[in-house]
């Protein structure tokens, strides 16, 4: 089966079969993890158990061997130790799988002869057998519509990100903090050593694939630049790719090599090739986090004119910095949208009418502060109108901080919906694990708005940019 | 009254008076939320309220003048229009008050002449009479040994760090940010315009504080440069202080001239000031809460040679980037450090051998791993131990993360207590807001036990980096 059909095969996969599973009564192993993750997201197909020892767990049965598996089984996950691996790829080629995802390490990334030698075994017999592999080292497939996943706490909603990932941490720490900002997924994969899928096949299938829109990857190191190169320009010619590389300094690159082998390339070579393949740079999963966030909720900007408005003098100034160093301006307001203001609020504590609008605790109440509002986000002499709510830099507890912030986020989702005015919204000075846990909630009203959020200025800051720039690049090349 | 003795009182304050809090039918202003707070942190001197209303509020009655309070005031906080004032502070004289904090604003940051005009006014009564004058437009005084504070959820334990700010809100958000990852702080002070006791004052003051160790300082401008120069040169000699200049962009320092009505000077010349005094400085508030953790936590380093260990392969090929950008080297564990892993830990999924040290998820569980870990933080070649947590970049859901995170924070605790290596800790990777919720008893069980918690590996890097230099710099200049 070629790598497409598979890959088609196992995101909407109908039966799994979990290999080094442990008996119910030898309790916590990974392969009892990935059994309760799989139940617990709602799997509707078929779960398969194998363990030599047989017994059960959970009230189902385990078989000793593959080839007791009465019915077909699509996507095969193996939690057992390296040297059963080649063993395990041939017995599920006569099973008729299409993929076996290797969570099991112990290969290449290992640096001995013997993992490497492992590694190409597992390789040729997936040329040869046709059943394709997934990793060494690493958790597989997260697919939303087939109800399947490898970890607990993933959104079930299916959204237009496809996300490649070449650690299994990371793209569980990817997918939810982009989730917790409105981002969904059509397709995620967690791919390891990539012995036999690889990066560039993962691009490809993606390009064709219709229900990704946008593309992250997370890479370490390429099987073949050049073929990798071509997919990834040919990729982002017609969808948005955002893409962090790990291992970027030589001392990055050594590691990633016993991480998932990946070959060391120069830094410098890797960004040039991500820039003129057309992908958006970024330095961090919480930059991609943030970029993902953009992509999906920001109508194209005209240019780089900013009003800001939210609680807090000093919180203004620190932001300010932070658009003049990304390349922003705020410009002046007219004195029609000062006069509104004025009108609104009078000589109330705290208030600067001008750009940053420093808005008392109270504003947000008030049908003339909503009035001053709407004259701001019609000026024409902005580009953007950003939020920032500085959950934890106010005088109130969080016990009443509602009182402010949900006028405040009402007032925002209002006007949103009003205006043509492209927007977004800034939650940060969040302090604590309880603000954090306070502001979850409003984040959230504001991604169901439709509206980006971001947790400071200074990411936010970057990410917009990026994306102007990603947009003019595509406006000036010819596509 | 000199500012000395002044701000002596008034951080060892035993009255307070707060003008224009509204009767208790008028419901929610500003006066009315200092008097809650002043509650609610316990203040346990006299608290008396003020309006020419008269009536009262909680219990407590409300004179109509200050002059009607039987008893002496050391402190005054005022939320009163600008134009009554000058009035209060003549008042305040009358009345022996030590210090009047005005919350109000609309005085020279508005930018009117009226505005500078009153401010003036202020400034030449605070100097007549004595009584000296906090603000304008300022949240004044946060005094934990004399159990009062302006805000909720600030500590109440008192501790070395004295904070100066000219931005309420963030006064608060450093307060609450630093005090989640173990800050304690002596004096803080919200300081506004600076229309009397002005940041120069501050640092004098803090310089002669026996109780103040560490000084941070938000500014956004200087009076008198030359003075400010000289003062914080004296104290940066004895005392860390690190600094964040608001401002900074020409659009900042415009912003920052409307909002404390700070004067602009050039960020070169900003920096070469605070570099030549031996200031430390950073970039944000969140860089400023990383280097007192640093400055507080963290012993002095022999060099920047550091050994990672925790979960997650991808998570450590970024950490690897993000210490090599600021100049850390991870050195090749030696063959006995490395022996005792692969003893302990076997071919177990997802385990690197080499540093930075990844760890699968039952590791740190287990005795052998224990002595591992000791054998490592006993390796010579390292001047620095770094452990991270990936909160929601492992496989378990927060219900049975404790099952890892428990036996992590156990092990890592007592090999600090154990071993003479510095060592730190970055939990990170918290995605949402129950992973910060999550994480945040976790924090605190390390600050506890004395180690420094960072929340990204590029984030530790940078504050260590700093602390490393600035350690640097005092052994290579005569002081």
């Amino acid at each position: 089966m070629n790598k497409n059909e598979a890959l088609d095969a196992v995101f909407n996969l109908r039966s799994v079969a979990i290999v080094g599973v442990a008996p119910g009564d030898e309790g916590f192993n990974t392969g009892r993890l990935f059994l309760n993750h799989i139940i617990e997201y709602g799997f509707k197909g078929r779960i398969y158990l194998v363990n030599p020892k047989g017994g059960d767990v959970l009230g189902l049965k385990i078989y000793p061997h593959l080839q007791d598996i009465p019915e077909p089984v699509d996507y095969i996950i193996s939690c057992i130790p390296a040297p059963f691996v080649a063993q395990l790829i041939k017995d599920s080629a006569a099973k008729g799988a299409k993929a076996v995802c290797l969570f099991t390490s112990g290969f290449s990334e290992f640096g001995t002869e013997s993992g490497r030698q492992m590694e190409r075994e597992v390789q040729r017999l997936a040329q040869s057998t046709g059943v394709r592999v997934i990793g060494p080292n690493c958790l597989g497939i997260h697919s939303p519509k087939a109800s399947f996943s490898f970890a607990p706490d993933l959104p079930h909603e299916t959204g237009p990100v496809s996300f490649i990932c070449q650690s299994g941490g990371n793209t569980m720490y990817l997918v939810r903090a982009a989730a917790a900002r409105g981002i969904r997924f059509s397709k995620v994969i967690s791919y390891g050593n990539a012995c036999d899928i690889d990066e560039t096949d993962l691009l490809e299938y993606l390009h064709r694939d219709a229900e990704t829109k946008v593309v992250a990857a997370y890479i370490e190191g390429v099987k073949d630049g050049r073929r990798f190169y071509r997919a990834l320009q040919e990729l982002a010619a017609v969808k948005p790719v955002v893409v962090l590389k790990g291992g970027t300094t030589g001392a990055g690159a050594r590691v990633a090599a016993s991480h998932t082998a990946a070959l060391a390339v120069s830094r410098d070579v890797w960004m040039s090739v991500l820039d003129q393949a057309g992908a958006i740079r970024v330095d961090s999963l919480d930059e991609m986090a943030d970029m993902l966030v953009t992509l999906q909720y920001m109508p194209i900007l005209g240019g780089m004119w900013v009003a800001r408005a939210g609680v807090g003098g000093g919180a203004g100034v620190l932001a300010t910095d932070d658009w003049d160093r990304e390349g922003f301006s705020l410009p002046e307001l007219p004195e029609q949208v000062r006069q509104a203001f004025r009108d609104a609020l009078g000589n109330d504590a705290g208030t600067i009418l001008s750009n940053p609008v420093d808005i008392p605790h109270l504003g947000f109440g008030h049908q003339a502060f909503r009035d001053a509002l709407t004259k701001l986000s019609e000026f024409q002499g902005i580009d953007l109108l950003v939020f920032h709510l500085p959950i934890r830099g106010i005088m109130l507890s969080l016990a009443i901080a509602p009182i402010l912030i949900d006028r405040e986020t009402e007032t925002i989702i209002r006007l949103h919906r009003e205006s043509a005015k492209p927007m977004a919204v800034v939650a940060h000075y969040m302090a604590t694990g309880e603000g954090w846990h306070f502001a979850a909630k409003y984040v959230k009203d504001f991604y169901e708005a439709g509206l980006p959020v971001y947790h400071s200025i200074a990411s936010a800051a970057k990410a917009i940019d990026r994306f102007v720039r990603y947009h003019r690049n595509r406006t000036a090349s010819p596509q």
